[in-house]
């Protein structure tokens, strides 16, 4: 048996679950980093056609909390314990043989919390143009955060021009593109958020009519009735709890409410007892639950459309990049106590 | 001064709310009947164009608790204290001074809870066609419940054949109706209601395909788990509280749930938390409100269609009448028991 020449190799570290997490929010030490050994940067002979990547950039997001659960009951499986997080990414190709990738590639898509990662479902993977827009935007601006937005706003919200807009979570990877999409759109927007820092960035970057920090709102009812006299059209909900009884109280007749996601509540058990659901009647309000991943047909008008009006300054971006596959748990861990500012990423590797 | 040939007298009993209720559900005695004195039966001169009714059928709907609160805000006013009732009914007009009615027609709309009533804006009320329909089902079958049921299942429920479709409140004004479209529209029908005479009357009278008594069942979830193993599509919502924190968890993938009322809760002050509305993303279920008076585009085609299921016995009706106007108070508190069997009326006069 002839030998092939010998491929490159190299060390990979990678972030693995330790054990299913239940009732509490995620704590660095339920991750935990090891050393996977040495691979060897080659697709393996005789296996069917797959990408090897370098990964480069991780998305820490949300949802990622329900696959810690051990639960099978979701549109997405559980992680299994010791083995490697996975999470969407963007990552270079070092060795493919899919025909549709060479080595030098940038792809985005699901992929390992690793150095080098293996991807047997290629056909998954989007192949970048790469441009002026910075990489890790595609985990944000123009990847599935952003398509979260786009889609929520559009084909959930039914937004009027002149309507009045609420976000919570606003200045996080998805928040902050729904805020500009709706200005955009000609709404009147405020958004919350959990920080001065953040409640600034809101009014002076991303240009919302007003925001307030609902940390220091001990009455949110109040508070939405001092930024919406006459109520609010449209609420694209991130976080659940106190905040959505307040806005069911808050809302217009025919208003709808986009519900995203529940940052505040998916960590729990036992989530908090919403008591003003009665609202939806005498309101008519709708309220529907959405995943980008059903509007999936928008991807490409999507995609033109915000690279547009990233080009021509109309949206901007922020986000939280955390440097080394060894910050990834503690970044994930923070985006349940709102420490990140934007959308959070972690730098794997620049090249 | 002329004197016009005297005009008959009758003496006019009526139903006033004693005071606005407050955080528990109506008992009889805010309720009083009392003397309304004599009144002439006919229009006053010089008056509006009005018309002058004798009162034969009342409708006790729950929405009317709502009108019982000092709360200016929702979408109809409250009553007046020691102001004569208002609701639902169908009367025979004994006085008319509006080119559209004449003494004998028989009317529905809304009406005093007395015996007679002058009406002054007659152009809300609707002339009823005598027909081989009893004419206490226009405040039912053919009436608001009727339209609510027709209204909430074809624009908010989005039903198609073949799917499972839960019904609260089932053997209800508005839910027998909901159950038995469902059948005509090929779904596979499931309700619940609270004694097991009213189990069996949705099984053996409206031909649901199945039926429960909540209060027999010690775990909702798992008696919903029993009845839809495959899940729920539509869930048409008439009760609030721990079903609904139940059936959240038991929809399928892209569910709806159509919030018509929530009997269990609309009496009480702090509403019980619901606590599953988290469920709403990962199955991408839509929620929405709905008021009947929002599709009246729908009412002739609704007529028409309900007179004809009537008429070729595809659908039947239960209703539960009292008779007596002094009987309208324990009516009225009984539908927040249960009490009744079926849409609850009550007759003030035959002819």
């Amino acid at each position: 048996m002839e030998q092939q020449a010998a491929a490159p190799m190299a060390r990979n570290r990678k972030v693995v679950l330790r054990e299913y997490i239940t009732g509490r929010p995620p704590r660095e030490d339920d991750m935990v980093l090891v050393d996977g050994g040495t691979v060897t940067l080659r697709v393996p002979e005789g296996a069917a056609p797959a990408v090897l990547v370098k990964n480069l950039h991780l998305s820490c997001d949300p949802y990622m909390r329900g696959r810690m659960r051990d639960f099978h009951g979701s549109y997405i499986p559980p992680f299994k314990p010791g083995s490697v997080i996975e999470g969407l990414g963007v990552a270079r190709v070092v060795d493919s043989t899919h025909p549709g990738f060479s080595a030098g590639d940038i792809v985005s898509g699901m992929t390992g919390w690793e150095e080098y990662s293996l991807i047997d479902k290629p056909e998954q993977l989007n192949k970048i143009q790469q441009s002026d827009i910075p990489l890790s935007y595609h985990l944000g601006l123009l990847g599935m955060p952003g398509f979260t937005a786009y889609a929520g706003f559009y084909e959930i919200c039914s937004p009027k021009k002149g309507e009045f807009v609420f976000v919570s979570a606003a200045s996080g990877a998805v928040g902050q593109i729904v805020g500009q999409l709706a200005k955009l759109h000609g709404c009147y927007v405020v958004g919350s958020a959990g920080t001065n820092q953040k409640v600034e960035l809101l009014k002076d970057k991303f240009g919302f009519d007003a925001a307030f920090n609902y940390k220091e709102e001990p009455d949110l009812t109040a508070a939405l009735k001092r930024y919406f006299p006459e109520g609010i059209d449209i609420y694209f909900e991130n976080v659940g709890g106190p905040m959505l009884d307040a806005v069911l109280l808050s809302m217009r007749t025919h208003g709808r409410i986009a519900v995203c996601g529940m940052v505040s509540q998916n960590a729990l058990t036992d989530p908090v007892g919403i008591h003003n659901i009665f609202c939806l009647v005498p309101k008519r309000i709708r309220m529907q639950g959405f995943i980008q991943s059903d509007h999936l047909h928008m991807f490409p008008q999507f995609l033109s459309d915000m690279a547009k009006h990233y080009r021509d300054g109309k949206i901007v971006y922020v986000e939280d990049m955390s440097i080394g596959l060894e910050n990834a748990p503690a970044a994930f861990v923070g985006l349940f106590s709102g420490k990140n500012v934007g959308k959070q990423v972690v730098c794997v590797s620049q090249e």
